[in-house]
């Protein structure tokens, strides 16, 4: 099965040169740039395409652009934008150049030439220690590092980015270095529970409180799973347990979800007679890394928005999806109590604290019911501003703090659709996604 | 104002004449029928008419017949059925006779004559001790007894039946011995807070929990105040506050509850959006010191029941009545979810607890969605067996454990009605607590 896996993801020979030759021109170029501007600003080669790990179609190039630690990174930028003519600039710590050059996605990413990876200036520096690290010993283990990543693919568990919170491509070849080979890394990984500590170098520095602990061999202080969530760590451990209990090529390539149809999306609701309750805005123009963790703590503030005000979800899901545009943002929310009665019990002080019972009766004159006594507290009963759960949001999403992308985003315009209203976002990516979140199936063993 | 309470409360002299003629009589009749009988019984009259504390139109006259230490209480008890051979038998801890003579509510109690208090063979053998307790230092204190019981009726906390949990006619006149007067009380109470303890003897033998602690003259292990709920002390505590505060005869004599009117009914159901549910069924032929203790643990078992399959109550009050034949017990539940989706979630194991994981997916071998991971642990999304928190009520009600007496009736039969069919129960007694119930507003300063 593994030739077979390999067959699909095992870049070809033609893959392999074209990256080739295209490495050697950009470097060349850097090279030239540099001298011709007097920069001193060198060209490294980073990632799986540097150590000949990198999944067949995945034409991804990283290209740092090291300059000297007093060094200006403004000056290397510079470089990238004229060695990329046809750019856009994209910022995660700080700004990088992301260009399509001849079929190939080429990032181009200025850094400090640090003396090692313990004397950081800036996050991105560390990359090429990583580079140098697994290059030098990963020789013979390349397939065993493909068939991990297209493992973790298929579970949904491959990719540090924050979107996803799973497993980064230099943890995947951490993880084969530790066990040797892919079907020792499912069978170690079998048993893992959180605080499970991996460390190649034996030099670890700081206690980590991370689920997965993975020691960088490059710097003691640093855990390489620090982004791994429990819950995708928890996926990769029980799809393991599947595969080695019942090993299928369809691990490795799961069939493809197709859109939710109407019919069937009518269906859906009328089987879990759940309130959905759909926020829909245009999506801020940030790298994923970057939206998906502030849709998340949107989410977590509208779940805290609805259950403060008496309602409960039964589950919420976040999606963004370009296949419209402009690009759109989702927060899904399935009620469990989507309604509640027009009023609402408010518990006052114990009857023996007397000033601070006068002013919890002065400060409600108008109740339905009450005052009255429950465990000798005073209670009253009156009108509840929001009885649905729906109106509570329209009311108040605009005013929540959403974070700066996203609340901009959301004050600019937004739709929120109740139960079959969601019909009508036609979206094929949020029909795939709507598909996946009513299934929510997981290989688990 | 005081007069004109007293005025209202305290007994006629012809009251007072007619209920010692007929005690002389029936004590009289006592001895002759003991002594034909060669039985060594003797009669004494206890409680509020034997101290001339009894609220005027209270006609309640309680005898004790005792007989010693070894003796019989059958033979009493069958003394008493002699003596009033028109009555009916009850149960508290023995039984005892109950009977109208003279228009007088007669009750004929059987108890053992012990040496003191503190050797009791039962329960009702401490009430003769009090009797002489209270008697002998009463004198001159009886209007503000009076006062004290009026006030506690007009507040509902008088009555230290089960039904009620509040004040006993003893533990008022403990607390009139104690403050001197009716409004010496009030001042004291105005500060109560649990824990707060009267030791009128100085003579506490034991600790107690309870809300207020008045320990026994007679008995120094007990507290006469034991059953004694928290929110019925509150109830008086903030009622003592208010009369001090704004003295008005409205607190003495309350206004009383007219029945809910239909229309009104459906008003107020409108008004608070909430499911009803109500139960009836006929209620059991026990008093009410064994009837209301048994409803409100019915009535937790039922919300219990309602909680543990995600319901949730926004209030809820049992009711009996006799107004009409067979008298009727009802259990209302005020819902603030009365509906749930179809689907629910269940939480299995953590993820690396393999055994028991692979345990918990077997015993779902049918999902509506998952199995997926959340915090780590398996979930899964299956069937709700109840969606609705009147369909559980009627699957589940009869085979729920109601204690002895409502677990007979209810599987005799019982009716569930649920929102506005409640507008079929008619009774007025039921009509009057409903109105109570939705207002339930009490003195509160």
């Amino acid at each position: 099965m593994t030739e077979a896996v390999l067959g699909r993801v095992r870049p070809t020979e033609r893959e392999r040169e074209e990256l080739l030759a295209l490495e050697e021109r950009l470097l060349a170029r850097i090279g030239d740039l540099a001298r011709s501007r007097g920069l001193d600003c060198q060209g490294m080669l980073v990632g799986s395409a540097a150590r000949a790990t990198w999944l067949a179609g995945d034409h991804d190039l990283d290209i740092f652009l090291s300059v000297p630690e007093d060094g200006d990174l403004g000056a290397a930028l510079e470089l990238a934008r004229e060695l990329a003519p046809q750019h856009e600039e994209r910022y995660a710590e700080h700004a990088y150049v992301h260009a399509t050059i001849e079929g190939f996605d080429v990032d181009l990413v200025p850094c400090y030439r640090v003396p090692d990876a313990t004397h950081l200036r800036s996050a991105v520096d560390r990359t090429p220690f990583h580079t140098k690290y697994i290059a030098a010993r990963i020789g013979g283990l390349e397939d065993q590092v493909l068939l991990l990543k297209q493992f973790m693919n298929g579970a949904g568990v491959y990719g540090s980015e924050l979107r996803r919170g799973g497993f980064s491509g230099y943890l995947v070849e951490i993880l084969v270095l530790r066990y040797r080979s892919f079907a020792g890394v499912l069978s170690a990984a079998s048993s893992w529970r959180p605080g499970e500590t991996i460390d190649l170098e034996g030099h670890s520095a700081v206690e980590h409180q991370d689920p997965l602990v993975v020691v960088d061999p490059v710097d003691p202080r640093r855990n390489v799973a620090a982004a791994l969530t429990l819950d995708r760590m928890a996926q990769f451990v029980t799809s393991s347990r599947c595969f080695l209990g019942c090993p299928d090529l369809s691990f490795f390539f799961p069939a493809e979800t197709p859109p939710l149809q109407d019919q069937e999306l009518r269906d859906v609701l009328a089987r879990r007679g759940a309130v959905l309750i759909l926020v829909e805005f245009d999506s801020p123009d940030v790298v994923e890394d970057v939206l998906y963790p502030q849709l998340r703590k949107a989410e977590a503030a509208v779940r805290a928005l609805l259950e403060r005000n008496g309602f409960s979800v039964l589950r919420s899901d976040v999606h963004s999806s370009g296949q419209t545009k402009p690009p759109k943002a989702w927060m899904l929310f399935e009620m469990e109590v989507a309604k509640l009665p027009l009023i609402q019990k408010r518990m006052g002080p114990p009857f023996w604290e007397k000033d601070h019972l006068s002013r919890f009766l002065s400060s409600h004159p108008s109740v339905v019911s009450g005052p009255y006594l429950e465990g000798g507290r005073a209670v009253v009963e009156v009108e509840r501003r929001y009885s649905l759960a729906v109106h509570l949001l329209k009311d108040q999403l605009s005013s929540l703090s959403l974070g700066k992308h996203l609340s901009l985003q959301v004050q600019a315009g937004h739709k929120i659709y109740s139960g079959q209203e969601i019909l009508a976002v036609l979206d094929p990516g949020f029909r795939q996604f709507l598909s996946r979140y009513f299934s929510a199936r997981m290989n688990m063993c």
